[in-house]
């Protein structure tokens, strides 16, 4: 991958530096190239006197080496010539006559200047494996000259949606009872924002069969399959039914204690896994987010997924929930409070209005209002 | 722009509903559609009696009316059939005798559907104006059957590196005092993040006249003009003048009460702002991060940008801060507590080891080791 398009991408494997960093002893200040012991004792009072014998221009490799008693102009960034181990600032020099210099501070050896291999030596890690690349570190990337590098393959990512209703979001008319897509176009963003690349499987009819021809054809070229599920009872048996015939290892759960979500699907055939959400749009993206999204991000390689952006919140009201269920509930914030939406499953406006999401765990049985909560934020 | 390339993107104008969602009122449980009136004071002891005149199919038009004395089997997402006002629960049913059912339990009007216009009605804002489009945002988009949008243009950020020692990542052998553009790449990544369009201005040498050239080049296809200069005293000098040649207004201010990030010019021609950023790598970036993304976002009409990623954690020492000076600090985050990382401004390595960084106001003479601090997470 060029270094330019391996923004968020994740390294194959750690990637080492070839050469020191900077590579030659650079001044980090303006002023004069000396040896630090030629300035011990200077002060106001009594400076030390130094013969500038030569300047360091930008990019240049010097052509002069500071020996006992004289001093090389130096500008920030420019290498540090030989014989000198520490550069003076310029606020602290004055000229004293031309071609000579007072300093009035000492400097110690390393001072004014980062060593040859201060931002990274021969075989330093530049960016671990596993974790997105950020701006930064395509920077560090660039200052090693690694231009090019090997990241992870982006997952591919098959979403099914079921159900004999369901519609293409294109669908201009709708007849009464049939609704338009909206959960394969969610997910698909959700799987890009993880690092995947999502692939439309399509809307396959309430039919254990043709779910099942439909899935056996992604299978070989997918490494994770999403089907969001038929809303109806019927429509969630065929889902399990037909992912249990794939194969092997088959299904690991059927349900799950989470609301909205419980009639999560979570399955497994050959090595690609399955996860089977609810046909409630809203169930399902929450799902997804909570299950679909780590998953992904092992599924590509990324053990150091980036941080979700979360503040801490007062909550607005008193929240009931069952023990033994984790709820997830919609949030939005008002100067520091956290009002939580009350709606039914299968709104999708309670997701677009939210600011956030919070979690009341499986062993809560509530929270009180007034309570510090986190909220974790859409973005 | 289609929808399925809208992620993140900011729609230029509110987009509302064209027809009601979800269009129909909908069964949200598998169950029986009713006249609510016909199970008043049901109850396990004294269930009320119904006819079942018929099924609901899913995605299909009821063809059956409710009347008193009748129930219509419904699956979850199904559309009421006319003459009910609620769904009653299969769970509060059960078989009298071939075509009746038992109900023991009263429903409500209203209870186990959707209205109609419950997710949206004709006219109400589906995602607001300036706010980044989200997955969920643009599933409500495809439930509503909008599939393209007008968005924002992303801001076209050109970025030019100035100094005569940088060279292209690309180059294999550096010479001595030579070093290899990294602040380009990296803020190129920053302006993706931010929704902008980075263009490569390219290497500048340190000149004044070439300077000028390429900037004024640059001004008529540009959005945001970003310079990060020279790092010698000369070289900065140099970018601050052929900024304030290039026309009015001019420039704004030259230096800012920011570490790092001190020699930082904001300036502005015509109406394209310019931001002239320190010569070093990390200053850069900072200050591109704390001034240049907010700008990003304003210029790309986004008056809502995404939350940043940041946590509340305790600091791992003191921090000394002049007052009057707004200190940025990289920090590593171990079990909560917040490890500062000290190292010269010229260094970038300190950026790729850090997780975050804290933010010491310009109020404040420093930190206390143990105070809770606030980090923003890179990502």
């Amino acid at each position: 991958m060029p270094l330019s398009a391996a923004l968020h991408r994740v390294p194959a494997g750690p990637v080492l530096a070839p050469h020191p960093l900077p590579g030659f002893a650079r001044a980090t200040v303006d002023g004069y190239a000396v040896r630090a012991a030629d300035t011990y004792g200077a002060s106001e009072g009594l400076p030390g006197y130094l013969d500038v014998t030569g300047a360091v221009l930008m990019g240049t490799e010097p052509t002069v080496t500071v020996r006992q008693g004289t001093a090389v102009s130096m500008p920030t960034g420019g290498a540090l010539p030989p014989g000198a181990d520490a550069v003076v600032m310029i606020e602290y020099t004055q000229q004293a006559m031309p071609g000579t210099i007072e300093v009035v501070r000492p400097v110690a050896p390393g001072e004014g200047l980062v060593r040859a291999d201060e931002d990274a030596a021969v075989g330093a890690d530049l960016v671990p494996a596993g974790r997105p690349l950020r701006a930064q570190d395509l920077g560090m990337l660039a200052a090693a000259g690694v231009t090019e590098l090997a990241v992870r393959a982006r997952p591919l990512v098959t979403i099914f949606s079921t159900g004999d209703e369901v519609v293409p979001p294109e669908t201009t008319a709708l007849r009464p009872g049939q609704v338009r897509d909206a959960t394969a176009t969610a997910l698909a963003a959700m799987v890009r924002d993880a690092g995947g690349e999502p692939a439309a499987g399509g809307i396959v009819p309430d039919d254990q069969a043709a779910l099942e021809a439909a899935l056996a054809a992604a299978l070989p070229c997918s490494d994770l399959l999403v089907i969001s599920a038929g809303s109806s009872v019927g429509a969630r048996d065929e889902t399990a039914s037909a992912v249990a015939r794939l194969g092997p290892p088959g299904v690991w759960c059927h349900g799950l204690a989470i609301k909205p979500g419980k009639p999560t699907l979570l399955a497994e055939c050959g090595d690609v896994p399955i996860i089977g959400l609810p046909g409630n749009p809203r169930s399902a993206l929450v799902v997804f987010r909570l299950l679909g999204v780590p998953l992904l991000y092992l599924v590509g390689g990324c053990t150091m997924p980036p941080p979700e952006p979360a503040v801490r919140a007062r909550l607005g009201r008193d929240l009931a929930s069952a023990a033994g269920r984790l709820d997830v509930i919609q949030v939005r914030l008002r100067d520091g409070v956290a009002e939580p939406l009350f709606g039914q499953s299968a709104l999708l406006s309670m997701l677009t209005a939210a600011d956030g999401y919070l979690v009341i765990p499986e062993d809560a049985t509530g929270l009180d209002a007034d309570a510090e909560v986190e909220v974790t934020l859409y973005r």
